[in-house]
């Protein structure tokens, strides 16, 4: 397996759905940043939107400790270890359907690579290894906070209900975001969103959706051209969540449709500034970023666990189907969790190419600029 | 700057687009693979697209060398290195031009970054930089033919003109792929899309397009979950190709508008072998392949360089017009060329995976089985 | 800071010497390999040498805990956390000479690099931490035992006391070396070690030493040439190790006062299979294993941390006295503990490359044997 | 295989003995770094010693070539490609011992490892690969340079004989050391080890040495604990030089003699500055420079190709003499002519890691501080 992600501010993450707990060790994240537990789990709790009905996780909020890496309120440059109990689950329910091929799920090729699989609660494989991401993402976003730089994730569309966002203000879209129940900052499409839900929800079924994100005020200059381009790296970022089955910055597969000159943004002088007078590109040119606000979009499949009964086969290859247990929750709509997991690899991914273009960009005149 | 790709089979890059040559050196490739600079230079050709007026190229085709990795026509296990001359190129034309911002284009970015920029025909930033990967994309093909592994990349639009394309037989679809002058294997929208080209080349401009691919018999068990997942690679690696806006695995952004009980794949049995019923998945479950065709969809922005004038601001930040020079030849949609550097990328990152299978999955009984 | 070592058989590690607990994250151990917390804790005890006067540690055992990874037995392919509490220790201590420069210690350096310490029993920069890497290396052993290879550390040299140290059966070999409470195989030179280090501790002072190890059993092919041959690696390995100063193969320094007609190891047949009838390389050939033994040595420094009053500055830059607190209990040699160290570091190397190997080394003749 | 060395600034080297070219790609290199061809064919021509008799070089001198990655006398960023013909060369002398055992080299493992060897000259596990880094270390040493840093190798030891060193003044050293035939500074050392190199000569055998290097003026703070020391990286790259087999920093194997209270530096203050009053730590402690000079010795094994006859085995086990042809040429000594590449190497540990602490030490208080 591959658990690692990040070159400088880098993270490794442990911990099945069922274990003890899981849990991130965060190396490379600069010393010297003031980081409390209150800020971690304060961000770990948008991981239970409010829509208490629409998602369905774990009764108790999560709570993180840091084992290691800070001292005296500030990180020392040692790697944070941040680990999360897992409580209140069941795994009993699991038992019976262990044997079962589960459509859309993991345990299918999760056996066929490995010979073994957790089941309970689709171990490894659970969406629950997200909220670790969202534990480094805090530190993350705090040290882009340090520098100025802000983000912010929110769902666009669910089915066929599309969200009309506007990316103007990042502090205003955030509040707006987190204050809709559904993670959807357009109160119409909140609404529609929430039927839409509810309607799928009743059907014992799921439903798919998309996830936008701005990052704002980045500095000119993170990516890593060729290979390791700003786009590649969010790109591998946001395939590295569950459920992510597309991703597109700027105009993206529209821009398929246009011409040169529909696309190409013309360059203007902002003050002392350079800037461009529109935003196709989404913030990147030639894989490194252009002063411009970064802007993606992350589509996420419906999710795979339904209540409604499937044909499926068991191991010995029979046919049979699958019928989730009763009492057996699912999110209905895995991109409204999805939100701030999606906030947190971008920042990740920003803070990573900062700390990298400090070792690769251009020399310095004097040793003590270059660091 | 980051130049390299892949794990084990990996690739560092290097050259710019009027420098003395271009090349790519293979690391990791398996000793004993029948490997000759014709079939390296075969499949370079197809950089080239018959559609000669919708492309423009240089006039000579591109011939690679071997330098290292290859004794009596076998690989050796040590680096193969290979490099690619550059002629008939004119580095004055971009003499006038050098101080202006290019709109979509890699100079600002890179001067910003950077503090110097190589100009001419682009530099490090060019498209040329495909030839590499084309190149290395040869001998990973010819390790993927080894253990039975197909793959085909095809366009599957251009502006709003879309293909008809069906998957079933991956050396027809090839044929007729390669057959057409746009690459494109549906013959109608063939014929629309040289007409789209002819309209816009004719008016200056440029056009976007998207490229499919299909990846058959991969063996179940490729991809590293969690942070290096099947699809998270590819994109990553689509999105290292110059102008890639968007990625999509399987139902890709449809995805986000359906049901789990529409999304999910069923598993079925098919003589002794599991496979599934229908393929919305697009061959990869949790990040893992599942043994069905691997399809996904990349979109491409219209080229930048349009011989139409784009206003723009040059260095000192005086306004002022961008006029490619007459002679100067571009390419008017970039997503035609681009399809065997997606093949090369597809073929790389599987080929990568499973030599990382080999190395990573679980334990053998004896050791013989294990290497 | 980098915490990571390894390629596919990797490690993190975490925490601080004072902290609540270290820990280390198994990523990429292949599925299927049964361990139990009671063989990791049995091996972490090693580091608790019988000879309780002369090594100072904790008082209680070290009980290391599976958090994840593991599933009814056996290894599931997903990172293997394990954690150790960490108990009965003192900050207080630390309190007063937290401003002082250390001769030979961390601090200075941490506080230049990193503008923050933490003080309490060494922090990050504790050997503490290497008990992490002997529970890691349990994991690796039981892997390399489940492939037939055997290893072995042991005290060769304290001082001017050297052991006299036959090769030919591991299992002997560590079983006299753990039997000796300074890990020394041989008991007349473990006699006088013992003296040694009894006399260095009553003034208030320690000792260096060199630790030995023999890996058997090894298969031909380990190692990764040009810049990650089995050497180098192991070298890196040795020397990340807290207090290492040297580190030799084979012959070693020794090698290079011979003609190549002495050291050049002839190559003989042994039954049916080619093996050399000396062994001056110490099992290693040009980066990879001969099939030989692989044979070094690894010298430590004294321990910097002695009772005997020290003269230093503090962060003011004045002059002073280090007097290390009378409670304060400090390993008089520190090459004793790092017996086990050597040993599991030895293992993760070996492991690693085996499984690299399965990657790297040749085309096989068709996919099922290839992995 | 694994042909790429360091993280930030890194190398990837191609090419066999007898290919066409051996070549190194840098990728990594700051942008705006001035470099020339002839300051690298400069250094490169310090592999090829002045006593010509005492070592057997190609007749030619090599002669490199810049490919890429310089652009109007300065790097860009972009990858330095350096490329070097191999000629005057006979691979027909290899012909008939391509079937043997050769005692201590390549053919066997590699053989093993990957089933076809390339045996004209050594093919890929030829010495010569060291000319490219040393190509490579001459871009290093120029950035090196940017910033004060200054080093230099020269022979210790060779055989029994050994130099006596002093490393007051880095210039001069090196002034010394290459005006010596054997690159020895210690001009009554430098002459018996000429005789003693003329003497196994004439016997057709070999013999092994010892190389020292000193680096000063290193800033304090470069090495990433705890995996990625300085001294472990130091080691890694000088294990990585073809026939090494012991490296030391500081007093190396000498402190396993030494108790704490000789061993540790006592911190003094020098000026404004922190110092250490005695340097037996060579420059580190705890993985990170303390701004001492960093002191370190590499042992090297004969040179195993001699003309004596030697008794070995075919690759069908049948026992036969190794008999190298009459006209063959095989350096005495590799200590010498790896004089710079340990420089090189040298240079290279400390340019990576002196762009990897501009990304991992501690947050800044605004941005342009960071980067």
């Amino acid at each position: 397996m591959a658990n690692k992600f990040g070159k400088i501010f880098s993270i490794t993450t442990f911990g099945e759905s069922h274990g003890e707990a899981i849990g991130v060790v965060i190396d490379g994240c600069p010393a010297g940043l003031s980081i409390t537990i209150e800020e971690i789990n304060q961000y770990l709790a948008l991981r239970r939107p409010g829509f208490g009905d629409s998602v369905s996780p774990r009764d108790e909020a999560d709570e993180a400790e840091i084992i290691s890496g800070v001292f005296e309120g500030k990180t020392t440059g040692a790697p944070i270890a941040i680990t999360i109990k897992n409580k209140n689950f069941d795994s009993n329910n699991y038992e019976p359907i262990k044997n079962l091929l589960r459509p859309g799920h993991a345990n299918f090729t999760y056996l066929q690579k490995y010979g073994i699989y957790d089941f309970r609660g689709g171990g490894r494989a659970s969406a629950r290894e997200t909220a670790c991401r969202v534990a480094a993402g805090a530190v993350a976003i705090k040290l882009l906070e340090h520098y100025g730089i802000k983000l912010v994730a929110f769902v666009s569309s669910v089915g066929n209900e599309s969200a009309k966002v506007k990316s103007e203000d990042i502090a205003e879209l955030r509040e707006k975001t987190y204050a809709s129940p559904v993670y959807c900052p357009d109160e119409k499409a909140s609404t529609k969103i929430i039927n839409t839900i509810n309607k799928v929800k009743s059907e014992g079924d799921s439903i798919g959706g998309i996830v936008g994100f701005v990052i704002k005020d980045v500095p000119i200059g993170l990516g890593e051209p060729i290979y390791d381009k700003l786009e590649s790296r969010l790109a591998s970022a946001m395939f590295s969540i569950p459920a992510v089955k597309g991703f597109e910055i700027g105009d993206g597969f529209n821009a398929a449709k246009l011409q040169g000159s529909e696309h190409n943004d013309p360059f203007v002088k902002s003050g002392e500034q350079v800037m461009t007078s529109s935003n196709h590109a989404g913030g990147i040119l030639a894989g490194i970023s252009n002063g411009m606000p970064i802007i993606g979009e992350v589509a996420f499949k419906p999710t795979p666990s339904i209540t409604k009964p499937q044909k499926t086969i068991d191991l010995s290859n029979n046919k049979t189907v699958l019928q989730l247990p009763l009492g057996s929750k699912h999110d209905p709509c895995v991109a409204i969790r999805a939100v701030p997991v999606v906030e947190a690899m971008c920042a990740m991914v920003i803070a990573d190419f900062l700390l990298l273009k400090a070792a690769s960009s251009h020399i310095k005149d004097n040793l003590s600029e270059n660091y």
